[in-house]
């Protein structure tokens, strides 16, 4: 069974958390000890829960944690999941109990975050500009000397404002940096070779600054055209690789390992192909996989994605989704249409609406999986709005009171919805809850 | 100058709370007390704060409390402004201190939330149907006799729910509803008069339950066609007066007063209007007006309606807006392009993508105005794509570390963003913190 991490994680004081009534999700109406959740006998299916409450399965957790375990091992590649996903001190620690090196982040803020539960290795995955930003990051390294952290860097600009500021703490170590290598018109990043270089050596000339590698987000590729995304990721993956060569070529890098990092959660079976073996150089190269949704997976998008990476894999079925929304039928007002009790507040919307899975009339029994045709066709903040093909038996017979279970599609735009989310077992009892920070 | 009201609410808790750094927006390194932000000498064009940081300009929502106050004067109408916009217990307070008769919540967590912040009356326009959360509230009608609280129904179904749990919680006062008209095709809501009446009939006719009004939901008639709108609108109103009416004449009513609600923040003016004056009924008849986007207003969506309702008004220019994303540029990768600190989890992107309004170098003096053609193409989780006219002087000279401030558009899925945001003078000087309850 899926159990949480601690070893390492200062999670026990989440455990001593006190929640107040209006979590959403908790059915509670005085104040509860977090760590008491478990214990409370809650069902969702049995609607002793809140709606809309957002559930995890601990089963598919845990077979995702093992798939990428696995996935890694094959190709001999590193895994530091990228933690904007869930911002769930509970889920790094279980990451990092199934074998993932460190966590990748995106903001200083998230960093502190990070260790202010007990994370000893972060991969900034982003530019660090902002006065306060550096600062705190630089504090960090200061103040804790195990902690562990780099960042990126992709202009002169940038390697000046973060000189300043290491020289102006007067750390006692360098702050490791990666090159970004970027795409032509999409986001951050180098757009040429040569301007790498240049960053690179900027970089290796600075005081209170190190080059430990190169780095890129093949993700920004995704397309429609699954052939050319696959030809141009396999390209871009190869560019990382070589510039990190050109630049040990130049002996730039000051760190014990060079790390050639890629791997959102669509393509990194490619990019740990690309990066698999790389030898030869003047040290250890250490090939990091990003990918954070690759935990809960999802009913849309990525589940989209996962489908055409097990194909290349031809290994079977892969991820799972584990993240669902469960929201009940507050209104039926016509015989095509269910007002559900979730909305923008809950559930993703950025890349495809939710998608409804399974209705249940609460009380015991497995839920009944909803025919196609079924779809949520828009949400309010607080409202969704379910069309059902008339004339379905399970459709027709949805009344009021009534549960339904949605997939979402893009788990980060959920995670960020829900302070705490409930994870359940396949019966959907309530098992401990799970924190977010954002 | 704006200030935050306490009497009433319990909001000095929230001035005692400790912020641990990786809080957004917060520029710290060690716990802070955040009734101490005031004190910081913070200022976000001086690049003081973290970066992305949400601010609201107190001078702004202090003429919205005053004109929203003169606006419903001027009509008799009540405002109980829809809390889950900002879902702040400060904001809340500053709305009941400058005339607001109560606080519209969508969720029994929400009112959860805002009786733990000493709210007294809530208007909760929504079907309560979970057991969890209809029990939820009635705990607090029965734990707190000076607690008032009001709830829609719109169905049979929805009636026999809430009669039963009122009667197994023995309450020793009824709960108050209001039947919801709805619209064809549109969200919750009876679809016909002869509906709302067999409700009403049945809320009348059940013990631990009290007919206290009727209530719709014009905001879902906005359209594109303005004057077809403002018809509907209007005749929406008039059909829930109507109704009001009708169930007067039944003797249906059990509450000492009638309410008759509606009110979005596009078409208050024609709901204010519709329910102007409504007299002769067998006691006092309380138009409540529920918009809740008024107080901050926004750059985008709400801006352009409530130009249409200053021209409706003709009394000059009305809301301002007063919610701004501020971010920095962390890279400037091509000419017409600069990245953004910011994304998905710091701005609305639901009906617009952020507005571009100032670049800034940090330091002294005022922002400058972005020029026209400046636009957020594109978010990512932590990234906006800023897409800049090549030859503009403005735009040419923006640089890496360069401060951008950008509006939003539709307030509700900005603030959802935010666990806390700054409010700002016009100098932008950080004053104090703001907290939302998501």
């Amino acid at each position: 069974m899926f159990t949480l991490q601690r070893g390492g994680m200062t999670l026990s004081s989440l455990d001593e958390r006190v929640l107040h009534p209006g979590v959403k999700g908790l059915p509670i109406t005085e104040p509860l000890r977090q760590g008491a959740i478990g214990v409370q006998g809650w069902n969702v299916l049995n609607a002793d829960t809140s709606f809309p409450v957002a559930v995890l399965k601990t089963s598919a957790l845990q077979h995702n944690l093992d798939w990428m375990r696995a996935f890694c091992d094959r190709y001999g590649a590193t895994l530091a999941p990228h933690g904007k996903t869930t911002m769930s001190p509970q889920l790094f620690g279980a990451q990092l109990a199934n074998g993932a090196w460190g966590i990748t982040l995106a903001t200083a803020a998230q960093v502190q975050v990070a260790h202010r539960f007990g994370l000893r290795r972060v991969l900034l995955a982003n530019q660090l500009v902002a006065k306060a930003d550096i600062n705190s990051v630089l504090h960090l390294m200061r103040g804790d000397p195990d902690f562990e952290v780099s960042a990126l860097v992709d202009s002169l600009d940038g390697v000046a404002r973060l000189g300043e500021a290491a020289a102006a703490q007067a750390l006692a170590r360098p702050l490791p940096l990666l090159v970004e290598l970027g795409l032509p018109g999409k986001r951050a990043g180098c757009r040429s070779p040569e301007q790498v270089m240049a960053v690179a050596r900027a970089v290796a000339a600075t005081p209170g600054l190190q080059l430990a590698g190169i780095e890129g987000y093949e993700g920004l590729l995704v397309s429609n055209d699954r052939e050319a995304d696959v030809r141009e990721v396999a390209a871009f993956v190869a560019r990382i690789a070589q510039l990190a060569r050109d630049a040990d070529g130049e002996g730039l890098f000051g760190s014990a390992e060079i790390l050639v990092s890629a791997g959102g959660s669509a393509y990194f079976d490619l990019v740990a192909r690309g990066f698999n073996g790389m030898r030869g150089l003047s040290r250890p190269v250490r090939p990091v996989l990003r990918s954070g949704c690759y935990l809960t997976s999802d009913h849309g998008s990525y589940q989209r994605l996962i489908g055409a990476l097990d194909e290349r894999e031809a290994r079977g079925p892969g991820l799972r989704p584990a993240l669902e929304v469960w929201s009940m039928v507050q209104s039926r007002p016509e015989p095509g249409l269910a007002i559900l009790t979730m909305g923008k507040r809950d559930a993703s919307y950025d890349i495809d609406l939710p998608l409804p899975l399974y209705a249940h009339r609460p009380g015991p029994g497995a839920p009944t999986v909803l025919p196609e045709g079924c779809s949520i066709v828009k949400m309010n903040d607080q409202h969704a709005y379910l069309q059902l093909p008339e004339g379905d038996p399970v459709c027709d017979a949805l009344v009021v009171g009534d549960l339904v279970g949605c997939g979402i599609s893009h788990p980060c735009t959920t995670f960020d919805k829900w302070p705490l989310l409930l994870a359940v077992d396949d019966a959907y009892n309530v098992h401990h809850a799970v924190n977010t920070f954002f």
